[in-house]
């Protein structure tokens, strides 16, 4: 079998006409260019692996791993790449190299027929993902009404596909907060009502705080905090002084860092009619309702929602086993990005390519 | 009825005589001292809100409020102390207050009958836990044989309970590679062997890497060093130039900073007879196998392990993240501790009281 004749050059490698109806118009490999084919690097090595080309440089042919070493030193993630192509090719997929970082099409079409449909992004473990970017990639995906895949692949090369897409969580909760007056004592690190009839009210009506006792209810700090600026609780210290919310800002700040900005969060996600508690026993900053009827049924929370700045940077690990442990007890798996007075959500779930 | 009358001093509670038989003969609450008998602010507030006694400060009788946020100012953590005596005085447990924080009776026992069965040592999920500490206080606990329980209280006050062990993994695997040699190029941030056959071996009998295809293996960074270590690999760069030892784990450490450390402990655990692979999926350093009989019918794997130096302190959100998917996962999770050469292990999972 003769195999086609290509050269390397640059980050490309440079077939001649009979590869445009042998590569692309078959296979849809490369772009037509100056009557000849261009392969991208991943592509190359994909159809050398599967002995379809030749590939010489400066006039020498070159192994798969003499090229494989070359084209990792010509481009920049060449083996996660190559790693991500090949997975996806092996599943059936057409698949065009484009800016960020591949073009899939839907199964069982193919460019020229249909549309792409998906945005793949590649990185791996190792590389830090800012949201920032992540968020203005995910925007441009959905602008154009593509699904925005990024596929990671780890330390031994196994690769793991998220779904990211943004997300506007709306509850069914009617009302905030039951229409009551308390008064709260600050304690250490979190608060006391004292009231009996105020304190059951908010328990099983508006499921805030946990129960001390029959007669007394305690609150976390952003529970507080939220139902202090509706007017529901008055909060004291100790000594029986009363706290302006700007007091309350500052004593709960000390205590915790990032207290305001996992306020934001908390305050938008029970004005927009969800039960908020925490997520601590899932290492996340809530879990969140869309609906409680009864304090005595608690149903399955729909969300765990962690909270980050708009400069954060993922580390993927982390990422990768919050949402593992999110999809284990069958909730997905949200990030609350602050932005000014507002919160933005980003929704990553697993995905099977 | 008549209440038992008592005196808050500094952070005490001090009862006269009659208390003596009616509440520590009975309850071995307090501790008989001068004549009298003396409580702690958690006993004091847990007796007081079961109408045992009426509690005066300078003359003035204090309700439980006032009692409470008198002993909130007096003792550090007593809020979590009381959330926590109260849950366990309520299972039935007989509880004294102790160094760290309390000594807890087995079921069905009570002071003088046996001895305190377990150390329970009480944090709020906003304070670091200093890892040094913890195997310090884990150790003094297990050389007087008692289990060491770790009672964190969330934002919300609910509780969760860790037992904390130290642990000595020990795997099954006869050896820790098959006797081969192969030759491999040290990529972007992994390593590729490309002999067929040694990839192979390496593959199905050692349980290393991943096969890039049918003959060439890839390899991570802590493996590579491993099997380099024990002349199983020789590594180039992709220029063809041969790694010295020192030259790969500076290369290595400059693509991960904490390369060494996370290397110590694949090795240990290489080295004690297991399979260890990455545990990316589950956000944590590695997924441990005690034995792999074949690549086929690879088992479910025991331990999710992370790494950590010794200095390192625990944010309890985190660890109760990773036990908690340890856990859902069924598998028990684990930080390796770096000491030097040496590593020692942490065995950490919920329990119920």
């Amino acid at each position: 079998m003769n195999l086609l004749k290509t050269q390397l050059k640059g980050d490309r490698v440079l077939a001649g006409k009979e590869a445009v109806a042998e590569l692309y118009k078959t296979g849809y490999f490369g772009r037509p260019k100056d009557d000849g084919l261009e392969l991208s690097l991943v592509e190359a090595a994909y159809l050398q692996s599967r002995g379809k080309l030749d590939i010489e440089l400066e006039g020498k042919l070159l192994g798969f791993r003499a090229f494989f070493e070359q084209a990792s030193l010509r481009q920049q993630n060449f083996e996660l790449k190559y790693i991500v192509y090949k997975d996806l090719k092996e599943r059936g997929y057409y698949v065009q190299p484009s800016a960020a970082d591949f073009r899939v099409y839907p199964r069982g079409s193919h460019p020229g027929k249909s549309a792409a449909k998906i945005f793949v992004h590649v990185l791996s473990e190792r590389q830090p993902l800012s949201v920032k970017l992540l968020q203005e990639s995910v925007a441009s995906a959905e602008n154009v009404h593509k699904q925005f895949i990024l596929a990671v692949v780890d330390e031994e090369s196994d690769l793991t596909f998220y779904e990211i897409k943004s997300a506007s969580p709306k509850g069914e909760m009617p009302e905030p907060f039951p229409a009551v007056k308390a008064d709260a004592t600050f304690l250490e690190d979190r608060v006391i009502a004292w009231d009996a009839e105020a304190s059951g009210a908010l328990y099983s009506r508006g499921f805030y705080g946990k129960m001390l006792d029959p007669e007394r209810l305690q609150l976390s700090l952003v529970e507080s905090l939220y139902l202090f600026s509706r007017g529901v609780i008055v909060v004291r210290d100790r000594k029986g002084k009363i706290f302006s919310f700007d007091e309350f800002v500052e004593k709960a700040s000390e205590i915790e860092g990032s207290f305001l900005r996992k306020y934001s969060a908390y305050k938008a996600l029970r004005d927009s009619g969800h039960v908020v508690k925490t997520g601590f026993k899932f290492g996340t900053h809530f879990r969140v309702y869309r609906k409680v009827e009864s304090i005595e049924k608690i149903p399955h929370s729909e969300y765990l929602v962690n909270v980050i700045p708009e400069d954060y940077e993922f580390r993927l690990p982390v990422m990768s086993g919050a949402v593992r442990l999110a999809n284990s007890v069958r909730k997905r798996m949200l990030f609350a990005v602050e932005k000014g007075e507002e919160v933005e959500y980003l929704d990553i779930g697993r995905v099977k390519m």
